[in-house]
C-alpha cells in the first residue's frame, strides 16, 4: 500500500520540473529496473513491486539494501508512465557525469547538438555502449536524459555510458585541438575517408546541426543514398550507427 | 463539418479490423500527407484539412481531384489517431505489392522475420529507401504497415518502396537458389566478409531469427560490439542499417 502523500510524490516525478527539483527519476520494468538494482550509481532509492516482481527478486532488493514497497495492479498503474506497467517501477538518483577531456583525444566521442526525440536520445547512447563511444554530450537542448522515454530506449546503456550535457563551446575550450567530425547533407563520401579520435557532432532531427556548431567542425562527412528514389534523409540515430560502425571497422578485427 | 456517419467512419478505421474490411487507412500531418497528394498507388482519396493547411494547399488538392472537407481544429483531433494533430488527415486505399522474383538474385533484399514495433518498421522502410533496398518482405507476423506509427516513421518512404506480407517459405519457393543472410549474435565478424545480394533476415527485437527461418539462413552474419561494457544487442532497425550500409559501402564509390 502507498500512502497519498507518496503517491502525489511518485506521480510529481512524472514532470521534469519536479526530476529536477527533487534530483530523481522514475526507471520501470523488469528488466531495466533489474540493471538499475546492479548499478553503483544509479542504485534505486526505492522500489515498487507487485507480488510476481517480489517473490521473484526480493533477495536482490534485500542484499542491495534498497527498500521497497508491495503494491496491487492497480497502484502500480496510479504511479506508472507506461500504458502497461510491467510488475515493478524504481525511485533512482540523478548523476552528474563530467566530461572526460583526455577521451576526446583518445576516442571517438559523440556529441548531440539539440537531439529533441527522446526515443532517438535512448538509441543513441545505446549505440554508444555498443560501439564503446566513453561518452555521450548533449546541447543543453537536448532530449532530458530522464525521460521516461530514453530510459527505456537506453535499455540499461545509460548504465554504462556517461551522457553529459554541456554546451560546444565550453567542450571545445577543453580541447581546441581536437578534430571535429560533422554529419551533413553535403559533405565527404565517409566512405572514402576515414572517422579517426575526436568528437561526431550529429545534429536536430529537422535541422541538422547549428551554424555555431558547425562553423567549428572541420570534417564534414556525408552518408551518400544508395538509392535514386528521393530519399531525403536517415534518421538521426540511424545515420549516428552508421558513422560509429564506420569508425569501429577500423579498429575491430 | 463532418456528419456523424463519416465520424464514424473515420474513427473505425483507428483499429486494423476495420482498416483491413475498408481497404484504407489514415495519414496524418503536413509533411507525410502531401508526400501521399503526389502518389500515384496512394492517391488520398478523401482529405480532411482546417482553414491553415487549405490556404496553403487546396490547388494541389484540386488539382489532383482530390476531394477534402474543411475540418474544425476541434473536429481534427475526433478523428486524428494523434495526440497533437498537424491541420491535416488523409484515408488513402491499401496498395498490395507483388513479390519482385527477379529482384531477389540482383539485389539485396529484406526478409522482416516478426519485427513487431511499428516505429522499427517505418524506420527500416525508410532505411531501404535510403540505401536502394528494392523491396521489404514481412513475415504476416510483422507490424502492420497501416498502422499510423509504422506510416509516420516512414516519413514517405513507404511510397518508393514496396513492403510485401509474405511467408519464408513462398520467398523461398521463387529463388530456391538466392544467398539467405542472417543478423545474428554469433556469426561471421560483418568487417571480414561482404554481404552481396540476395536477402537479408532481421530477426524479431526479443527473439531474433525464429528457427524455421534460421535453418535456411546460408551466411550468419555479425557486427561484433566495440566496447568492452557488456552491451547485449542493437535495436533491429540500427542492425538493418549497419549491414545495409556495409553492402552499399561496396558499390558506392
Amino acid at each position: 500500500m502507498i500512502s497519498k502523500n507518496r503517491l502525489k510524490h511518485i506521480q510529481s516525478l512524472h514532470l521534469k520540473k519536479f526530476r529536477l527539483e527533487h534530483q530523481c527519476f522514475i526507471a520501470e520494468g523488469v528488466k531495466v529496473v533489474n540493471e538499475f538494482i546492479g548499478s553503483a550509481a544509479y542504485k534505486p532509492l526505492e522500489v515498487f513491486a507487485t507480488v510476481p516482481y517480489l517473490n521473484a527478486h526480493h533477495k536482490q532488493l534485500e542484499e542491495n539494501n534498497i527498500p521497497f514497497t508491495e503494491v496491487s495492479e492497480d497502484e502500480l498503474k496510479k504511479i506508472s508512465l507506461q500504458s502497461t506497467p510491467n510488475q515493478v517501477l524504481a525511485i533512482c538518483p540523478m548523476v552528474h557525469q563530467k566530461l572526460d577531456a583526455v577521451k576526446l583525444h583518445t576516442h571517438l566521442n559523440l556529441f548531440l547538438d539539440d537531439i529533441k526525440d527522446p526515443g532517438n536520445l535512448g538509441t543513441i547512447i545505446r549505440i554508444a555502449d555498443w560501439f564503446g563511444i566513453p561518452q555521450v554530450i548533449c546541447s543543453p537542448t537536448c532530449a532530458e536524459l530522464y525521460n521516461i522515454k530514453t530510459i527505456q530506449a537506453t535499455m540499461g546503456a545509460m548504465l554504462r555510458v556517461p551522457v553529459i550535457y554541456e554546451n560546444f563551446g565550453a567542450v571545445l575550450k577543453t580541447a581546441p585541438d581536437v578534430t571535429i567530425y560533422g554529419a551533413v547533407m553535403e559533405g565527404i563520401n565517409v566512405y572514402k575517408t576515414r572517422i579517426e579520435n575526436g568528437i561526431l557532432v550529429i545534429g536536430n532531427e529537422a535541422n541538422g546541426i547549428s551554424d555555431d556548431v558547425l562553423s567549428h567542425v572541420n570534417r564534414r562527412i556525408t552518408i551518400p543514398p544508395a538509392g535514386n528514389n528521393g530519399s531525403e534523409s536517415l534518421n538521426a540515430a540511424v545515420a549516428t550507427a552508421i558513422l560509429c560502425n564506420e569508425h569501429a571497422r577500423l579498429h575491430v578485427v
